[in-house]
Order: structure tokens, then sequence, then C-alpha cells
């Protein structure tokens, strides 16, 4: 595979090429069944298993509880900004964010159209170059959202931010879930596109704690209710099949390389690469802070900053 | 070929084996590109050139005029069921629906949950055999909603139900479009899951008249607001990039196997060789009436119903 190139654009990431293959190789007759992957009935025992083994998949790699439920929805990230203040906020709380970015702006101006809001930190005035420092919630906070991995500003948090047992904290995942262990009790939601760490665009992962759904008001649109999902089984509709499927891939993939532990390793080393090179060199200049790195991205101009433009 | 099978169950259908081959084609290695389809940036020229040229043929297969905006949405027909009323409705008006099938009730249940509604016609007491006959709209219609085929009911209009002209005419076509030659004008949106007919699940496919978009109040849900795909031409946040391309791969298919008249013409064919057997067998039994009979799902039971269970 000497023609693969890097992808250093923004959007979907690339896939490991033992993911890609095993995709090809049921497009046209998924194990034998006589029909490709994408033409199976999300009804029938083929779609059925590919669920059940993405499930049990994730329940092992975060070793998740049945305290949670997994579900699969669309939209990505941008559907979950909305979702989250929908479902979690009533009358009288309010939704507590951390702004550390660009992505968490984004989750921020959603919940402002849709509810009441409180920032309870911020690295604007740094230039999201590190972490808010102090945070401070509410007292009628709903939850604490935040965003775990900032891709344009290079920051991430390696582990999570404090928040009082009362509070559901949120976290927006999208582009480092599964790359370190994470002890999914801190956490009231998880959510995730797939398309950075675990599969492809066009399903957006759901980890809950099953007591929130209790707090969801009535009549919020069908798709918009994470009950839709929870009750059954992501399948009110017709999910999106295929994007499933290259989502457990991806996962039984990380699985056999060794799970998080093994990814959280891996990430470690490639970042440790890069930012040595960079802090040794008379060129280049680290962006973020280096106790706030990220090693997702990597992130860095030039000690020269009139020669930007030209390098890019 | 020989061991592709049928598939006569609910959800995703099958799809020609020249699509399911070229999108294998390009699962490791897009157009020699260097990155699988999947992993293409949709930022970038080569994902621009697929949503481009979807857009284009989809034009061409329609006749689309420059009053109507295309765009992709997710969450399928369900998502519409939600959209339709969030977006055309107003305080002072009231959506407008035929109910002629489960898929139209469930459009019903959802707008009844987001405002105001009213039976324009009905087939159910006659278990939905026929297409409604008789219609009529309330003063304050917002918009006409129908069901342009009733998969388990095995009914079809292939011709647009009545609707005065100052009123938008909306559809559901997720079943059978492209199936057929359309005068899209005579519509307000007309909207498809991709499943059925034009490509794989994950993908919503909207028409919608662009004057529509002047009705949208505001603070919808980020997704849920048609404006929201409109000015960011489907891209506001990463759309389901796999879904799209195979829906355009789908409709440059239809494209060179003739468009949709010659659709039209094998459908014909194909369901007259199925109610020609039915209609001439002492053994089955036609559900639909003759003329509101289905081109897409013929249905049928048995003489003696008795033996029905034994059948399945």
């Amino acid at each position: 595979m000497s023609e693969r190139i890097h992808n250093l654009s923004p959007g979907p990431a690339v896939l490991p090429l033992e993911v890609l293959e095993i995709v090809r190789e049921n497009i046209l007759n998924f194990s034998g069944s006589g029909l490709g992957v994408m033409e199976l009935s999300h009804r029938g025992k083929e779609f059925r298993r590919i669920i059940d083994e993405a499930n049990l998949t994730l329940r092992k790699l975060l070793n998740i509880s049945d305290d949670y439920a997994v579900i699969y929805m669309t939209g990505g990230a941008t559907n979950q900004f909305s979702a989250v203040p929908m479902n979690l906020l009533s009358e009288k709380t309010c939704g507590n964010y951390i702004l550390s970015g660009v992505w968490a702006q984004k989750a921020i101006e959603e919940a402002k159209r849709l509810g009441r809001l409180h920032l309870a930190g911020s690295s604007k005035e740094q230039q999201y170059k590190c972490l808010p420092k102090d945070i401070s919630l509410s007292n009628d906070a709903g939850y604490l959202h935040f965003t775990s991995n900032n891709t344009a500003c290079g920051t991430q948090y390696l582990s999570e931010p404090e928040c009082p047992a009362n509070v559901p904290l949120v976290c927006d995942a999208s582009s480092d879930l599964l790359c370190r262990p994470l002890d999914v009790k801190k956490y009231g939601i998880i959510y995730a596109g797939a398309q950075k760490n675990i599969g492809t665009s066009g399903v957006t992962l759901v980890i809950i704690r099953k007591d929130l759904l209790e707090r969801i008001p009535e009549n919020l649109p069908l798709l918009l209710d994470y009950r839709s999902y929870t009750n059954f089984e992501s399948m009110v509709n017709t999910p999106p099949c295929l994007p499933i499927y290259i989502l457990c891939e991806t996962l039984k993939w990380v699985e056999r390389s060794g799970g998080t532990a093994e990814m959280f390793k891996r990430n470690q080393e490639k970042a440790t690469l890069l930012y040595d090179a960079i802090d040794s060199s008379e060129f280049y200049q680290g962006h973020a802070e280096p106790e706030c790195r990220s090693l997702m991205n990597v992130t860095f101009g030039l000690h020269d900053t009139s020669l930007e433009s030209k390098f890019l």
C-alpha cells in the first residue's frame, strides 16, 4: 500500500488498513450471507450481530457498567450540542460549560439558543494555549460540559476536570475517544462522532448514565430524545447501518491491537517524537503550553511568524 | 454472483451490483487519491466533487429548477417527521396530513406532538387497501403531507393528490423516489431516506423550494433547521460522507441506465408480472385495490387466510 498518503486535513481521519480491507471484503457479500453489508435488513440477525458486537466490544474496551446505555445516533457532535441541553435541562437548571477551544465554543453557542448557560471556565484570553484553570460551577448546574481534546488548539484533558458528584459531567470526546483508558463512572454522558477515532462519519456514539434518562422532558423531537434510542436499541428507525458496521470493525481492531492501554502508549510515543522535534528546533514553535499538550493534535507555528503563510 | 440472494426484508434494500463494485473499488484508494473514500476530508476537493456530482445528477434526473435546494441530512424519514412541522408551521398554521398507511401514521404522530394537525383524508377504515379518496384541507393549512408509496399496504400515488397552489405539498418519497418521472414543481418539499431506492441508510435527501426557507422560525435545534444545510451546502458539520458517496454512485447508475423513464418502465414490467400471477391464481389474493396498486411493493395474502401463517 505504498500509494496511501498522510491525511492532515480537517474532518474524517484515516482508518486502520486492516479495517478497510475487512470492509471491502464485505461490500458485495457479508460473511457469506449473499447480501452486501449495506443491503442487510436492520431487523435481521446479521445486523443484530453487528450491533451486539459493537456494544460488547465497546463495553469491554472502556469497562462500561450496566448503569450506562450505549446508543448510536446521527448528526455528529453538532447534534449533541443540541441534544445535551434539550435532554438534561429543566426550567430550574442551567448548562455549565468549559470554553477550551473552537468546538467548545460551538457547543456553547447552540446551548445558549436552547436554554440557560453558565461559563464555568475559559482559556479564551490565553488564546486556548492552555486548559482553563479555575472552574467554578453555578448553583443550579444541570451538568458540566467539556471538550476532552481541542483539535485546532492542540490541548487535551488527560484527566477529567473536577466536578461535584451530583453534577453530571458531559464530554465531547469526538477527537480522542479510545485514545487512553477512561474511567466512565466519572461521566454522565460521553459522546463522539465516529469519524476521527472510531470509524467513519454518519454515526455518533453516545454513552449515557441511565438515571439521566429520567430527567428528559416530554415532546422533544423524536430523534433528539435519548430515550428513542435507549428504548429501541438504537433502532427506532433505520439506523446508519454501514457507518455502524465500520465503527464495529474499528472497535474490534482496537481490541485486537491491545485496547486503550496500548493506544495510549502508541499515542504518547508518536506525540513525544513530534514534540521533541518541535522543542529542539529553532524553526518550529509549539502552540499549546507543554502541560496541556494534546496527544492527538500536535499544533505548532514558526518562531519567525512572518514565514508561516509561506510554510503552509 | 450466483451467491447473491433476494432481499424481501424490511429496511435497507439491495443495490445495483455495479454500484457495489464501484464502492468496493474505492474503499482503499479513492480515484487514485491515496486515501479511501471514507477517509477523504469533507472540506477537500475530492469530496466536493462527489457532492457536486450528486447534486448535478439528481437535478438532471428530476429536472429540478433553481427554485429548489437539494440538501443531505441524516435520521431518515423519521427526522423529517419532526423537521417538516418545526420548519413550516407557525402559531397560525396547521399541518395537513393524508393517512394512507403506517408511515403516514408515524408522520402524523410526530406532527401531533410538535404542532397542530388536521387530517385531510384517510383510508384507515378501508384497511389502507386504497388511497384516501376525499381530500379536504383546513383553512389554515401550512402544508399538505402525503406518503407517495405505502410499503406494507402496497398502495402508491402515481400522480400527486390535489392540493391548492398556495399550500406546499410535502412528500415522503422514501420508498419510491426515482421510480418514475416526477414534476418537482408541484411540490414544496420532497424527502427520502436513501436506503430503499437511492443508496444506503445514513443519508436523507431533501428537495425544498427555496421560498419556504423564509418561514422557518428562529431557534430550532441547529441540525433540524433546513437553513443549516442550504446555507452551508450540507456541510455545516461533517456530513455522512460514505452514504453520500454511495447515493451519488446510485444516482449516476440510474442516469446511465436510462433515467426515471426507464426505471418506470422496468418497475411497471416487474409489477405487471407479479400482479398478473396473483390475479390469475386461485391461491394468492392481492391486498391493495387494483387502481391504487404500488409498483414498488406488491402485497398479497392467500385466498384461504388460514394458510397464511404456514405460508410465511
